[in-house]
C-alpha cells in the first residue's frame, strides 16, 4: 500500500465502522470444509433473531455466497460507493462474483490484485447500519486473510473445521496464523462430523476422526456449534436457497456465537 | 521475476525437463473436492503399474500431501539440490510441510513469496528420472495455478469435481483459467459423487447434483474416473496410507488417464 492508499483506507475506515457493531470472519485454511454454508447459515440464523447483517465474500477467485444464497443482482453505484444487493432475507451482500458477466469467469489474479479488491470492497461499499459483518475467507493463510486481518485488526475469527485430523491440521495452520496477528479466535463450529443415510435413515460419521476435539483441547478453543452433513443443505445451496434452511444445529450454533459475542439473543 | 531469475529458470527447465516423461497438474478451483486424495491415489496406481512417480505439492498453505501419504522425512540437501524423501511405495514427493518444524505451523505469505516457493521447488530439487510428476494445486485461480501454467505451459490440467453444481460453479473457473492460459485439460475425475451407508450397506448420493455432467457436456471434456466417497480413504488419509488404497474405481481412473495421456498401460 502507498501511504495514499493507506490514508484513504484509514479515513474510511473511521466513517464506516462505527456503523457496524461487530465483525466475523470466518475462516478454515481448509478448502471444503463448509465456510460459505457456515456463514450463509449464521447470516441468516442472526437475521432472524432480527439483527442487520451483511456478507463481504473475500473468496475472490472461489466465491460461493452469491450462488447458495440466490443473490443475482449486480452491484450498483450510488455516490460513488457500491450498494450491495440484497438476498431473499435482506442479507446484503458483496461478492466478486457479483462483479462479472458469467459466474464461471475466472479472475486470474496474483495476490496484490487479490488484496486491492478486498480492500475496495471495504472501502467503497455503503453498508449502511449493520449490526454484523460477516467475511467469508477463502482457504489458506496467504493474501485474503492477512489483508483482512491488518484492514480490521479487532475483528473476531470463526473457525469451521471437519473432524478429520487431515482437516484439522490444515484449520490448526489457520488459527496459528490468527493469533500471531493479533487476531480473536472465539471458538470452533464443526461441519460434516455426522450425516443421515437417506436410504435407512441412521446416523452415521461422516468425516470421522478426532480433529475437532483435539483442537479444542490442544488450541484451548470453545465448540460453538456441531451442523451435521444434510444433503437438504446441499441441495440448498444449489438452488441459492440456503437462506430458508432451519434445525436446531443451526440455531444452537447461532445462539453460542452470540452469547460468546457478548450479544443478548 | 527478473530477467537473471528468468534465465536460471529457464536454465533449469532445459535440464529437468527431459528427464520427466509427463507433467500433470492436479486442479480444481473449488477446496475439499479431493484434489490431493485424487492425486495421491493417481500417484499410487501409477507406480503400481510400474512407472517413477513424483509429486510437488503446489499448495503452499495449505499442504495436505505429506500427512495423508505418510512423508514425514525432512527435505535433504544434495550437491546444492533438494532431495524429495519417499513414501512407503517409492513416491518423490517435495511439499511445505516437509520444511517445516510442525505440521500445524502457518506460512502467512502473500502472493509473490508462494509464487517463489513453488518456482524453487521446481529449480531446486533434484527428481532424477520420472514417468509422472504430479502437481497438486491449491483452491483458487491465483498465484500458485498461474505460476506453476508459466512455469510449464506444456503441463495437461486433471480436474477434480463433485457433481454439487456450486462445486462446479467453481470448477468451470478453474477450467476456464487452464485454457485461458493454453494448458491442456485432459479431463474431468469425479470424486464424493456417491456413498455407502455403513449401516445399511447401500449406495446413496454424497453430493448430488448435474455439476459432473454439465461440466462434461458444455465444455466438452471427458470423465476419466468417478471415484466414490469412501469411509476408508478418510482413515487412511488421516494414518498416513493412502497409497495401500485400491479400488476398481481408482483403477479404471488410472487406465483412463494413462490411455488419455498417450502412454500404453
Amino acid at each position: 500500500m502507498t501511504g495514499k492508499e493507506k490514508a484513504a483506507l484509514e479515513s474510511q475506515t473511521k466513517e464506516i465502522k462505527p456503523k457496524i457493531g461487530a465483525f466475523l470472519a470466518v475462516m478454515s485454511g481448509k478448502g471444503g470444509v463448509g465456510k460459505s454454508s457456515v456463514t450463509a447459515l449464521l447470516a441468516a440464523g442472526l437475521q432472524r433473531k432480527g439483527f442487520k447483517v451483511g456478507i463481504l465474500d473475500a473468496d475472490i477467485t472461489g466465491p460461493s455466497i452469491p450462488r447458495i444464497m440466490g443473490v443475482s443482482g449486480r452491484i450498483t453505484l450510488e455516490n460513488g460507493k457500491m450498494v450491495p444487493p440484497l438476498s431473499a432475507g435482506g442479507i446484503r451482500v458483496i461478492s466478486a462474483n457479483l462483479l462479472l458477466d458469467r459466474e464461471d469467469y475466472a479472475l486470474v489474479w496474483r495476490g496484490p490484485m487479490i488484496s486491492n479488491a478486498i480492500r475496495q470492497f471495504w472501502e467503497n461499499t455503503f453498508w449502511g447500519k449493520l449490526d454484523y459483518l460477516l467475511l467469508d475467507l477463502p482457504p489458506g493463510t496467504s493474501d485474503a486473510p492477512l489483508t483482512i486481518m491488518q484492514m480490521l485488526p479487532d475483528t473476531d475469527v470463526l473457525i469451521v473445521t471437519s473432524p478429520q485430523v487431515l482437516a484439522s491440521m490444515i484449520v490448526r495452520k489457520a488459527i496459528n496464523m490468527a493469533r500471531r496477528v493479533g487476531a480473536r479466535v472465539m471458538g470452533v463450529v464443526e461441519n460434516m462430523g455426522t450425516a443421515v443415510c437417506p436410504r435407512c435413515g441412521e446416523t452415521f460419521e461422516l468425516f470421522r476422526g478426532e480433529g475437532t476435539e483435539s483442537i479444542l483441547r490442544d488450541l484451548g478453543l470453545p465448540l460453538l456449534g456441531k451442523i451435521p452433513y444434510d444433503q437438504r443443505i446441499s441441495d440448498l445451496c444449489d438452488i441459492g436457497a440456503i437462506e430458508t434452511y432451519e434445525s436446531e444445529a443451526v440455531e444452537t450454533m447461532v445462539a453460542s456465537i452470540l452469547a460468546v459475542s457478548g450479544h443478548e439473543s
